[in-house]
């Protein structure tokens, strides 16, 4: 029997836990012989005196063991996610799970909504009539067998302790810790089956990690503790300092993964929808490198492979994929406003940030649970960094529930229009390795 | 309103809360708006991070207006009470409060029971057969006018707030940080409506400040934080590292009480009485010095009438005073055990926290709350540092419930014998002004 006392003193004067201990606290929550009282000021203590990796490990390994823990080995062919730490404009899963399951991967890729200033994939999912993102785990089993893609919500059995300690953490003011993290995204992404992780840590204005030292710092640990449980896994550190392609908005989102998985659409969309898919295709073992990923990836998206499994999976969730076929008819928003450059010059930066904050405002995400979103609302990007632009020419179009010119100052706010200005570079920053 | 998250993410940051923002905090709890696992990441931030003094006199007027605060300035006489953290035979209050009530001046004296290895006064008091520790508000008003002195345990409705995160801390390992000791003692002495306060700071082996530095900096802060909120104050450190006076043991105590106000008893509880008395009635204003009030009390002592105030009390509260005139009849323990030295040689020393927790051990104080306390055991120190003994000669008496050669040599092991040792000087090591 763990003595909770003991474990938070333990922590309190800056001891490292036994591995074991950190299970046997986390169980005994969960059997409500530790109570909330003591979890938070525990949470508290490791957040003001830090967890090492071998701490963070065992919690990881704890969360991940207190609910059901899928195994798709049955199935005969290898699996593999992916994880966004959040971005704005961040569609990328849209096209990248179909595209890896086109490949011969299975991608059993459990989201989220939408946190803060950035969307949620499962918000994104739920702009098509009809989608259904909960299904029973012989369905999903099914699904996967027959697609090899499925994309559903977090069920309440799926590492449950993540869920308790987040809530505490959220009303404790412990959320932003990185061994918390890291623990909460690796837990649950062991717990849907996939032996092969790649993760797409962000960096820049419109991400959580706002420094390159952060971003590197989180993706190390999420690479290390996702092999400590048994997955491959590695990052790519990608650039959020500008939106993800062109749109920000659930509906406005899931037209440009339809553009995309036609073979067009925005050039970063569909760089980083490549890249993360070469990396989990050879994270698989499915390709031997990241350049023959490459050549199965862009091969499968552009002779429609892709799209078709998007469809299927559509389909199969209960979506509607005829209206995907003319997807300007998902959600007209009512009011489309242009976004006028202030000056005449060249597109020199974006308030990232304030871009997520502003769909958010104008509906378009959730500021408390209970929120409900408008699918219709969000921003379309129509320049580029780089770009020459005259005074009163549209930088952007904003889509909206009714007129608001407010939110059209906002939207012109957010775009820095200079005397000079660079063109982006590679969405991609650097590959973590571990 | 105030945000919980934002209150405690200042303490983590470290940064220092606004006084009003603590109360605020407070009586959110008090109103359930705060939860217990939000204090307790609060309660962890602050031991981790500190709490300054205007912090901790925030704090102290937090937990003091949560509940009633007596005043008693109506009586028309000044009022002083005196708080001790706790040590190892520490009797002085049976035999102070009389002592100062019989030179003019109330003792409203709220008191608490045993905690850890040293003894509580209530426990003591509770070793006269009869003896109520409970009164109604308006009995304690009338005894106060007539006899001047009401020893009684805190009720309910005192300081409810400290009783609430009391409990929090004991079972989230935040109980032992000076700010948090501070705001406990200051508030419930405050509440009690003295408005004289004499600390006494127990220092070594027997205490739980082992250290003169520990002492002075929780003198420092009782007395700073006492006139902060409105009470004269002043402490004295005193020495721990012998027991206090010869018995440990709760009828024991009681003897060596009725002893002392009989003018006689061990030099040092006489010394420490007439010390703290002295100091009391000066905080009072009763006496113009430290050396006026050791001489108004050394009379008081001596002429009986401290002894005639007690007997009153004891009355007053359903005690049975007679048995007070022959003390030796209040619980007899049925076996009396000599603890032999162990050599010859030269009483040198004694390891006070071992002597409390085995008279602990022996049924005379709580290991769990719940335990129930046996009066008649204990230990009587027959032999004082720098006697000369010789092995065999009897070092202690120790009282017991039955024969225990087990506690008779634990009790041996507790004292030193050596070639040489040294008398003690006197109990009083420092007095802290503020």
């Amino acid at each position: 029997m763990i003595d909770p006392r003991e474990f938070i003193r333990n922590k309190r004067d800056r001891r490292t836990h036994e591995p074991e201990t950190i299970r046997e606290f986390i169980a005994a929550y969960l059997r409500k012989e530790v109570h909330d009282y003591q979890v938070s000021a525990w949470l508290m203590a490791a957040f003001l005196n830090g967890l090492d990796a071998e701490e963070t490990d065992a919690l990881t390994h704890s969360l991940l063991h207190s609910g059901r823990v899928f195994d798709w080995s049955g199935l005969g062919r290898p699996s593999a996610d992916k994880h966004s730490t959040g971005g704005v404009g961040d569609k990328i899963s849209l096209m990248l799970a179909p595209l890896v399951a086109a490949c011969g991967v299975l991608v059993p890729m459990v989201s989220g909504r939408g946190l803060g200033h950035t969307g949620g994939t499962l918000d994104k999912l739920e702009a098509i009539p009809g989608f259904r993102t909960t299904l029973p785990p012989e369905r999903m089993r099914v699904q996967l067998d027959q697609l090899g893609v499925v994309m559903v919500g977090q069920g309440p059995d799926l590492a449950p302790a993540d869920g308790l300690l987040y809530a505490l953490r959220d009303v404790t003011s412990t959320v932003e810790f990185e061994p918390f993290i890291v623990s909460s995204i690796v837990s649950k992404k062991i717990a849907e089956g996939a032996r092969a992780i790649a993760y797409d840590v962000k960096c820049g204005s419109g991400a959580f990690m706002k420094t390159p030292e952060q971003a590197r710092s989180l993706a190390k640990r999420l690479v290390r503790t996702s092999r400590a449980l048994g997955a491959n896994a590695a990052a790519l550190i990608t650039d959020m300092t500008w939106p993800l392609g062109g749109a920000v908005g659930n509906a406005l989102e899931v037209r440009e993964a339809c553009e995309t998985l036609h073979g067009r659409g925005p050039a970063d969309t569909r760089e980083l929808t490549i890249e993360l898919a070469a990396l989990m295709l050879r994270l698989a073992g499915a390709a031997p490198s990241d350049a023959d990923g490459r050549v199965m990836a862009t091969k499968a998206l552009d002779d429609g492979r892709a799209w078709e499994v998007f469809l299927r999976m559509v389909e199969a969730q209960g979506g509607d994929a005829a209206i995907l076929e003319r997807p300007d008819r998902l959600h007209p928003a009512p009011v489309i406003s242009m976004v006028p450059a202030e000056r005449d010059g060249v597109v020199a930066g974006c308030d990232c940030f304030a871009v997520g904050e502003l769909v958010v405002g104008i509906g378009g995400g959730r500021r408390a649970k209970e929120d409900s979103i408008d699918p219709s609302v969000g921003l379309v990007v129509l320049r580029q960094p780089g770009d020459r632009v005259r005074r009163g020419e549209p930088l952007a179009e904003l889509h909206l529930a009714g007129p608001d010119p407010d939110a059209v100052a906002r939207a012109a706010a957010c775009f820095v229009v200079a005397e000079e200005g660079l063109a982006r570079g590679s969405t991609v920053l650097e590959l973590i390795e571990g």
